[in-house]
């Protein structure tokens, strides 16, 4: 297989933009990439469009790549309509670099898009509500309904019947289980887990295309309205319109078309597994993928982007990472190690909390601010001398694991 | 790029199954395909699966590959969920092709799924309406109502306010209004339509996967309820629901699997495209591209299963293939040379009209069929001798242009 070779990336700005259509906003994204590429839709020959809601949420199923790049000008070329949930751009991104990779195209368009607003914003909940095994949740809305009457109701979380789907999206209930389970496991605290979302949103407020762009203190972050406990709304993904687009090329004809390329080292994609409860999940096993394929580890990395949908996400993908050991990604963020101006900084984008996460736009998004970093075009959270970045995109969720995870390694 | 075989496909019966999941009828066609590969499940090493509706008549979107394939006990490999409306699942086939031929992955499952029927039938419509742009059909819907009421009404065919879309596939509309084109062009018949249909239903009798296997003569199928004139019920693919799946391998290591591997020589996938009138269309396009892949001609194909989605799109898809003029689809079908007996027999299976039309089941389905002629594994249909076929898989529509349109090539 061929090495591949980003050379133009580009993304809206993230927000709730009712009157932009899909058409619209992915219009300017690959305009922008294009543009950033030095070449033109012409010249394309492959595209991989990554969305997750439309059919929900405008009734456009199917054919959403084909609907948006006609109307763009872009057709006749081969294009692939994926989805993975919140990884269905990084997924996009994947084909395209396989397409390239294999030597059968040379010119490959990889889009995210996602309008996730909707007029009835239970909408946009009972869609996200899409990326769970819908049969499994049903069944475990009643499993749980029955075990709360049995049980007289006792002291409880929020559980699905009480807002999730439709006052927010399920997933933070799970992310807030989730949180539980590690302060209880490790002694992290709600401050740690706070300090996670301080940090993102100081990054989102350098970044012009993030949705919120407020500096906020701890107490601003602990103060905010409680999602389910100990999430509370400053330490959560919002929801959120935008896209984004990259544009690849073989690794060896980059330099024709961009005086500074940015090379892909590692494309990985896994679903999650039935597995014994010491084998490795599913980011761990997709990161050892990618650690593997670059041959580069975590101590070779200057910048990431990971899939911090809530606070909690982002400290344990640390460890996943191997930034930090199990349990200590607590004790990570208190250092400062991943802030902007440390050793590693991580989400210099403001990360899905801050710069926002229209979720099938998320992926390739993320591959934007690397690109970016890389290049050093990141303006005011530049991350200085960065050579070597990662991605990490999570996607929906089987029987508690995550249905697609996917690792991207970049490196000039 | 690697040359790829077929070892082993598997299918459901397609037909009304109201009381079958998408995970069963997928197992059931990932189970056969296994077998026949002589491998199992913990093999596989990547999955792509198609499917077109879900979103919108069961509500499951963004991850209904792995929500199937978990359930089934695959998991942990990378799952691309792929749509392309009705070239959903020869999409899913396309990229499982490019895995294996890049050097990725050495074993790819492809996987086709659809549950089409809805107690509401008007839901099963309406799913499928959301294969073209359904901004674009919004507008055309009201300016063609605007122009009946301009001109009073007058002769007129059915259209969109009268049933499509509620009572019918929109799709039949544009069928008809397609075949009327072709008659008053070059003076086709309805009979000739009715004759590819009273082929297809004949086909159909002879496979026991098909969901409707009565024999019907040029009569009852001109004398069936009209759909849209020209087209009768009889003429038109069904409803339905159903699962296909395929096992893809590199060529070279395919004799360690089964002692009669199908040989991928042509996997093509292209959208549509503004074009002057004198240059080929879509369809044209991909077999173009096809036969200059596999290094074949139409001469040397020996049985092809085509998009019958409507029979007069048989009749133009023979002019497209190449297998006479322009025009001269009618003349063919009159001749029997697409007939089970005849030189080169089309749609075995009984094609979309009779086998039925699952739509993300279609193409994996397609290429079953040609995978158990090849082997010379088709029963009653089988056409002695058969060598080479081809697949011809059409989705969607984008500004009166197919949206993705796949041909694939095999040999023994």
């Amino acid at each position: 297989m061929r090495d591949v070779a980003v050379i133009g990336a580009g993304m809206t700005k993230f927000g709730k933009f009712l009157d932009r259509s899909l058409k619209d906003l992915t219009r300017e994204a690959v305009q922008e990439a294009l543009d950033s590429a030095g070449t033109e839709k012409a010249k394309l020959q492959v595209a991989v469009v990554g969305n997750a809601t439309a059919g929900l949420i405008t009734g456009q199923e199917m054919i959403r790549g084909q609907v948006v790049l006609r109307d763009i000008g872009i057709g006749g070329l081969p294009v692939i309509n994926t989805e993975n949930a919140c990884a269905s751009s990084s997924t996009a991104f994947h084909l395209a670099w396989m397409y390239v990779a294999s030597g059968m195209y040379d010119v490959a368009l990889a889009v995210g898009m996602e309008k996730l607003y909707h007029e009835d914003k239970r909408r946009s909940f009972q869609a996200i509500g899409a990326a769970v095994d819908v049969e499994w949740v049903e069944q475990m809305a009643a499993a749980a309904k029955a075990a709360r009457e049995a049980q007289g109701d006792g002291e409880r979380q929020p559980t699905f019947e009480e807002g999730a789907g439709e006052k927010r999206s399920m997933f933070m209930d799970f992310y807030a289980a989730f949180a539980r389970q590690h302060m209880q496991r490790y002694g992290t605290t709600k401050e740690q887990f706070g300090r996670v979302a301080v940090k993102n949103h100081y990054h989102g407020s350098l970044n012009p295309h993030a949705q919120y762009r407020e500096v906020y203190t701890l107490e601003d972050i602990l103060n905010s309205p409680v999602v389910a406990e100990p999430l509370t709304r400053l330490m959560c993904s919002p929801i959120g319109d935008g896209a984004a687009a990259a544009v690849l090329v073989p690794a060896d004809q980059a330099r024709q078309y961009s005086s500074k390329p940015v090379f892909v080292r590692a494309s990985v994609l896994v679903s999650g597994a039935d597995r014994a409860p010491d084998e490795p999940g599913t980011t761990e096993r997709a990161v050892g993928q990618a650690y593997d394929m670059a041959g580069l580890g975590p101590e070779d990395l200057n910048v990431i982007e990971l899939h911090d949908a809530s606070a909690p996400a982002e400290l344990v993908i640390y460890e996943e990472l191997g930034l930090c050991p199990p349990g200590e990604g607590g004790k990570l963020i208190d250092s400062g190690f991943t802030k902007l101006g440390g050793p590693l900084p991580v989400n210099t984008s403001g990360g899905l909390i801050s710069k926002g996460h229209p979720i099938g736009a998320t992926g390739v998004a993320q591959i934007y601010e690397i690109y970016k970093q890389l290049r050093g075009e990141a303006g005011d959270r530049q991350v200085e001398g960065a050579r070597v970045g990662l991605t990490e995109n999570g996607g929906g969720m089987v029987k508690g694991d995550a249905a697609a995870l996917s690792v991207h390694i970049f490196s000039l």
